[in-house]
């Protein structure tokens, strides 16, 4: 919440003290702020930055799930390390292991085909839509249903006619929970190929211990390549296209920034929850965050145990491993941060200010829809078992289960094949998000890759676990189609017959075979409902069952987008009478945060230093994953060829630094900026005190953590010789 | 090793930036150093120091375990918390826990007895006995039995010469393994008692969690009591003695000092091994550390799981525990500490310098006394698992069982009394130390107060564990007479038996009885041995081997004490051509050592405040042992009631402090005096990074952590309101 108070002081002239951090401003936004931007030590024009199709905004691009930016003209672009995981390992095998020893295309040629999955984003423009979509609401009336359904209708219609042509991909984004909407289109760039990662020892370096701590010394960069077709199309992977030619791409400025510097990211920040309900709040610390805890830590004991010895069977589990270990370590510092908050208490006196206000203004309305909106809140809250443990057992996206990173199951695959056979047989814009034309090639992309991910002993021990976890609800809570599979009966059910179903399970199925899947992927519903295969036929018995929770899902989120905004409009308003800006929760579209580049103090007589150093990396090295630092680097140190990288304070190269920068999942690779808007780092995490700032932002503790591009360019100059790339960056390296 | 250079500083009128912390000085070395006292900010006479019967040294006092001090012209003593905790805990009981309530006595008839083998000593001359001593053990040869026989004897003489009167303790204390002598004599005063100690959640606030770390919130102090006949006899405890009046007391300064001032330490550390041999250090660090620490954790585990559930029976075991976790913890940081540096290889090369250096200068004798100063480390290391294992089930003294701490455990009782009745039939110069007429009031006391710290069910758990351990080892590494007690045979016995010997030797005694074993105290070696109480038979079953092996560690004893000196005094003449002063290793005897309030940076992008303050405490504050602060507390912080004792820097009451002294155990309780010689804290423990430089002194790390006064006197007036104290200590409560 941006304080009126801080304009008051630029009136008198006084351009530092602004409070700046807090805040994921959408460009359209921007112009509004940009007083508050020009004190707070930008250069550029602020105007600039809501401008989509210019620098640096245009080379700012998505993932899907991180930040990427351009940086060359031929399509060179860097994210973090961790979000070219994917890519890096797709290209591992048990011989090679490139997420250990890291990777450098010697040329274009060299550069390798990304998992199928992978993507590039680039948004080209974004439309609001509210107008058309708020009456899609209203047409449906008090039912839920009716109204999730014009609200889908509506979105589809949207997204088709701006996908018009092949090479975008558009998305209906919902902001302050559906008070508006904007209609966003993203060039979809489908060749996306790994050009360089720096060995894991560096790009991971501090592993699972560091994640969320500082301080902190990781490389967390990669760098990928857009490709496209010769004539500039967006296609699929050929060995024939040419790196494409962005708009706009970074300039990188090899001197970084100091500490008190102007800082600023651009990325597309997933979710926060800065404006949800003391309830939502107290649900999510009271039962969401401890269950995940729980389930995450079991899961991973699981996996341990299934993969044990078999170094082939745990690289496939490794991406999942590190998401249940993120999320859990994610949720503990949140349930850490709330413990010395009175998190939900904040949240009741915000909500009872509002009510008072709405109270005196005789808003009978807006009352009502908060308290239907509440109601709503008992209603999900009654089912959340039953949506965790059945969700967990197959992969339809519930609320809690969404928290879950699934590894790819054979039912999973099983699921993909059937729904989209289901999904087919109705007009595309009937058929269901994620199986609609558009999605049919990442749904084959995720079958083709399957084998990258799927071990049948560990896939038998999660599901076996998952099935006892679900049994152990009572059977008003179990789900009738699955509980019929497993035969299971009562509340308290024998559990004695599960193996010999399990058996059978994994016996009759031929979907661990590629060719196998890609036959079925072009199947007819009729004919997978004929098969005898046990995975398709596991499938077609739950179908029912994930229909009529999905129906049940659909109809709470229609009443929904139709309670929410009502909340969202009357707390904004209330924000406003009290001098306060408001700016929307993240949503996974484009967005601005600024701040500076500044220390803080964790706990009574403890500082920490804006910046690591290469010393520190010294000092954390062991011979031990994840602190095994190669010997090239060490030597470079020892000898201190520290290049031009070397950073007058610290009479080193900086490795990582710390800005009070509003960021979250999703902003993962984002590039950081300087007050010219040039690249000077990546952001890659936030401080373990910032964990909490999903739900309530702590300036004195948020802090954003970044890899610094002079620890960067140091890495590729002397450690990694990725000479080509520092020349196609602009820069000249140190040999030159 | 404090370089020459520091004079050469002074010389050119630099006071500052002398290169204080290192060294444990004894008085006598003071004026030596009196330049750099003077340049370190010292603004009492140096030479004032060195003089035993005056302010400040008088007032410095022992506790045989700790340090304390005179606070008040009626023996008012104050020392940590810890040191106080025997006292405390003799006086709780399953319904009045002190350790957990605290303790203020509301008048002198109030003050509460101490343990019986609770005494305070006063250092009132040293005296160099080196002489005489060397005449001993040269007269020797090269039998070490004999040396030691005659070492011992002309030790005894002296000490016996010494306390002529009955009220002191002498002893003989060696300097640089041997090279000199010191007989040290001591005021001992029996009637100690408890006065006062704060809540345990302030006293021991953070626990074992905390142990050894910074930042740290402990309020560890506690005040005694000196108590004395009528007419100024040192008696044991009885209601009509007195308070005793010391010759000197220390002023407090209740204003405390700040980041950078001239801060001093006197107490009595026990020992460090900065001198000893770098085959020395690698046996610490590949056998003994491990070893302890892994032993250590059984032992908790064994503790734990006998008392379970019994908070009486846990109580009994609370300093045991206490000291368990205490050495585990250090001894973890120790070998943390040589994994960074490598210690035996500095160690080696400052040896090899040596002996390069003794070779040059054609010194073949001492190069040969070093050499069997190795070879009897060979001999030590060869019977080190025999000793550790058998001496962890008896009460015998050996060099590496004496790292554990050990409960009262009914065989140290047995042993205790049969011991004894042995060494009475003997002249009271040849009896065994510990077991002359001078300690019998301490053997007694033990007797008394065993059933403080027995429970038969954790006795038994604790023998069965350690005979376990013990008969894992192979045959020639047994001891007979105790293998022929517990039916043990060959490399892997049969331990089957031995639950039906440990039944019959908990059913068959007596000794639980607090009157049977007063009445065993004074009764003959052959009653004893005729008896068939199966503790005192066990005693003297495996009394044999405890003779023999005592015989075999006096003869190396005999033989070090013949071959160390001549390396300490190589090492110290090469030091000094080096242009390097030396103090000696701790031996448990008066120390001052001396440098400043200052902080340290423990890695990278961290920094650590010198202080602490309140603010911190509420941090640390949860529902939960160790961090449960009493709520009389948290008031006050929260009412900001900082009477006079607010830092005007940190703008609340300091809690704890750093300085970069060099202290150790033994200087626990330690007053921490300003540049005037006054009380502004006491010294409690060191940093993490410190438990390392018992064997090597890291100037950039290592920093002794004090209790700052302004927290003391504040918790006295605003927690516990120890008015009396506080006026008795010479200064005005906030209420007056």
């Amino acid at each position: 919440m941006r304080r009126r108070v801080a304009c008051a002081l630029l009136a008198l002239g006084i351009h530092s003290g602004v409070d700046a951090g807090e805040g994921m401003w959408p460009p359209s936004q921007l112009p509004d702020i940009a007083v508050l931007l020009k004190a707070a030590g930008l250069k550029s024009d602020p105007a600039s930055l809501s401008d989509l199709t210019k620098y640096p905004m245009n080379a700012v691009i998505s993932l899907g799930f991180c930040t990427a930016s351009f940086v060359s003209p031929e399509g060179l672009a860097v994210t973090n390390h961790h979000c070219a995981h994917g890519a890096i390992q797709f290209n591992s095998t048990g011989e090679k292991n490139l997420l250990k020893d890291g990777f450098l295309a010697q040329d274009f040629a060299d550069e390798r085909p990304g998992d199928p999955a992978l993507r590039i984003y680039v948004t080209e423009a974004i439309t609001d839509v509210t107008e058309p979509m708020q009456r899609a609401v209203r047409s449906g009336g008090r039912d839920g249903a009716k109204v999730f359904a014009a609200w889908e209708a509506r979105s589809k219609e949207l997204v088709k006619a701006c996908e018009q042509g092949g090479q975008y991909r558009c998305d209906v984004y919902t902001f302050h929970g559906g008070k508006s909407y904007a209609l966003i289109r993203q060039l979809e760039i489908r060749d996306v190929r790994l050009v360089y990662a720096p060995p894991g020892a560096i790009g991971k370096f501090g592993g699972d211990v560091d994640n969320w701590m500082w301080p902190r010394h990781t490389g967390d960069f990669a760098f990928l390549r857009a490709y496209v077709s010769r004539d500039g199309k967006s296609v699929p992977y050929d060995k024939n296209n040419v790196p494409y030619r962005p708009r706009s791409w970074l300039k990188t400025d090899p001197q970084g920034l100091e500490a008190g510097s102007f800082a600023m990211v651009a990325g597309y920040p997933g979710r926060t929850n800065r404006w949800r309900l003391a309830d939502e709040l107290n649900d999510a610390i009271a039962w969401t965050y401890p269950t995940v805890i729980r389930e995450s830590a079991a899961l991973l004991k699981q996996i341990d145990a299934a993969t044990q010895g078999r170094p082939n069977a745990a690289v496939k589990y490794a991406s999942t491993v590190a998401s249940l270990n993120n999320t859990m370590k994610n949720f503990q510092g949140q349930l850490e941060g709330f413990s010395k908050i009175d998190g939900v208490g904040q949240k009741r006196a915000q909500e009872q200010a509002l009510d008072a206000w709405l109270a005196q203004r005789g808003d009978r309305a807006t009352a009502d829809s908060i308290q239907a909106l509440r109601n709503l809140l008992v209603r999900q809250r009654n089912n959340r078992e039953r949506d965790l443990y059945f969700s967990l057992i197959q992969p339809l996206n519930l609320t809690t289960a969404g928290r879950f990173h699934r590894e790819g199951s054979l039912l999973s695959a099983a699921m993909d094949i059937y729904r989209l056979s289901i999904e087919r047989d109705k007009p595309d814009a009937k058929r269901e998000l994620g199986y609609q034309q558009r999605d049919e090639v990442r749904v084959k992309a995720r079958l083709q890759t399957f084998d990258q991910r799927y071990d049948a002993a560990a896939d038998r021990a999660l599901l076996k676990y998952r099935i006892a976890q679900y049994a152990a609800l009572p059977a008003a809570k179990r789900v009738t189609e699955l509980d019929a599979w497993l035969g299971l009966e009562g509340d308290t059910p024998d559990l004695s017959g599960v193996d010999a179903v399990l058996d059978a399970y994994y016996a009759g199925t031929t979907l661990t075979q590629a060719d196998e899947r890609l036959r079925w992927f072009d199947a007819k519903r009729k004919d997978i409902e004929a098969s005898t295969d046990s995975a398709l036929v596991l499938a077609r018995k739950i179908y029912p069952a994930i229909e009529r929770l999905e129906r049940e899902g659909k109809e709470i989120a229609g009443l929904e987008v139709q309670y929410r905004p009502a909340y969202m409009s009357a707390m904004i308003a209330y924000q406003q009478s009290q001098g306060r800006a408001v700016y929307p929760d993240a949503n996974a579209s484009l967005r601005v945060s600024y701040g500076r580049v500044t220390a803080y103090s964790p706990r009574d007589a403890v500082h920490y230093a804006p910046f690591t150093a290469m010393s520190g990396v010294v000092e954390k090295t062991t011979d031990q994953d994840p602190f095994d630092t190669p010997k090239a680097q060490l030597d470079a140190i020892k000898a201190q060829r520290w290049g031009s990288y070397v950073s007058p304070v610290l009479k080193q190269v900086p490795v990582n630094f710390m800005a009070d920068l509003d960021i979250t999942g999703g902003n993962s690779g984002s590039p950081t900026l300087n007050k010219r808007g040039e690249l000077i780092g990546l952001a890659f995490d936030g401080n373990w005190e910032s964990v909490s700032s999903s739900w309530i932002f702590n300036p004195a503790l948020t802090r954003s953590i970044h890899v610094d591009i002079r620890y960067m360019l140091w890495v590729m100059d002397e450690v990694d010789h990725a000479e080509r790339l520092i020349r196609e960056m602009g820069l000249t390296p140190a040999s030159e």
